[in-house]
């Protein structure tokens, strides 16, 4: 299975930047994992294929442990699902044409976050989620 | 009012100092902040002082949206707390000595975060907190 992760914008700051950069690489030892700077939601839809399953970061969504998001990268490898495609929106949150598209709402926080934040969240849930899944200890 | 982040352990990846650092200065154009590397929770206890308002940041918290985390600065400015002390505690979570002098508890989300993730996103919510209350746009 492979994950994307598609966001608006690019990271901006060098230390999210460094700090994403750090958990893609400890991720790709357990899957493959690619991260998009798309220019908006327009683009952002043109880059998901139709068997993409596709869960949209938004702070209204339903609020998983990191227990549970493991479990849910599991049961996605299970039934065969060949690409997982998160998507973090732009300052303005997500629009409709993503909100009808995805298949699950995410929220990590009732907090809001700002974009380069939240990407660097996730990959990091990510990268734990595989660690528990392989029963492994986290590595800082 | 005084902010004091009170964490087990020192922030040791550059990115996530560099991250921190940079919350810390914006910050300091809002409210004195001061960072504090505990040894263990003894430590930290010591460090608070009879007068302080203690937040312990523990998932199994109350979790607040960033409008809510900026009504609780207000209201304690409001009240005339003399300093918030924020604690974040090691991996193995919050003891009880800190549980017990809490008096609150915070949660940023129901997932798990490393120590040095959990500083950068509390930091950037009260930076966040404070643009909140003076009306002014989220500078990124």
């Amino acid at each position: 299975m492979k994950i994307k992760l598609i966001a608006i914008g690019k990271i901006k700051s060098d230390h999210f930047l460094t700090a994403a950069s750090d958990y893609t690489q400890r991720l790709s030892h357990y899957m493959p994992v690619e991260i998009f700077a798309a220019r908006d939601e327009r683009h952002a839809l043109n880059k998901i294929n139709a068997g993409d399953h596709l869960i949209a970061c938004d702070k209204e969504g339903a609020e998983y442990s990191s227990e549970e998001l493991s479990e849910f990268l599991d049961n996605h490898r299970g039934r065969g699902t060949k690409r997982l495609v998160f998507f973090i929106g732009g300052a303005a949150g997500i629009g409709e044409p993503i909100r009808k598209r995805a298949n699950e709402l995410l929220s990590f926080s009732r907090m809001t976050f700002p974009h380069e934040l939240a990407q660097v969240i996730l990959l990091e849930q990510i990268y734990r989620a595989c660690t528990i899944l392989k029963g492994e200890p986290y590595h800082k």
